[in-house]
């Protein structure tokens, strides 16, 4: 889940509806975020082969399905493709290391901003 | 979970919950038990094992949570060590092929008879 604008900046949501988003602009927002998504699904696929490959005993059974019941409700929260926070989303992205800013260079300069502002770095 | 008893016999579960088990009965009984339900939680870990070695997409993620869920749920309700039930509980498992009714053979008679019933054969 992207991380909550700094205190103070109370019309931060209301700028992040007003963004307009070209169809260049979505584009390259839906091939970001479904990039990252299979990312974190290939990630998940293969924490679980390996989760399952060691099992030995029924407890570790119970934990596989805890571990696959957080990684389907994670991943709910996390991805959920809305222009309002698609911002936020990124500058996540970015912060983790997940996402490449060169990637979203052809976004207009005031998302770009917020962008680099959120993800607490000047790369973007 | 056991079988019902056949309509009409409305005083079986009185007649079980009388049932006197001796301490090598009961000795018997859990050992049975037990060992029905290791090879329950056996082929658990097996089918597991083969479902997440085949996941190729995240959709087959969901389904290996969701079978892992059944498998616990279809478990805890199978496998409750109870006197008032035990009689029913081996004869599903000698109809089922899954207990050898040579391992029951030291029970009391009045036992072993309402297992050969419920189990419908007579090898009990």
């Amino acid at each position: 889940m992207a991380i909550l604008p700094p205190f103070g900046d109370q019309d931060f949501y209301s700028k992040m509806r007003d963004l307009k988003w070209s169809s260049t602009e979505k584009t390259i927002a839906r091939r970001c975020f479904d990039r990252a998504l299979q990312q974190d699904l290939d990630a998940a696929i293969q924490s679980t082969k390996e989760m399952a490959a060691k099992i030995r005993q029924a407890s570790e059974l119970w934990e596989l399905e805890h571990h696959l019941t957080q990684l389907r409700k994670e991943i709910d929260r996390k991805y959920q493709y809305k222009y309002s926070t698609l911002v936020l989303f990124f500058a996540d992205l970015v912060r983790e290391g997940k996402l490449d800013p060169e990637d979203l260079r052809r976004l207009s300069e005031d998302k770009l901003r917020h962008i680099r502002r959120h993800a607490g770095q000047s790369a973007a």
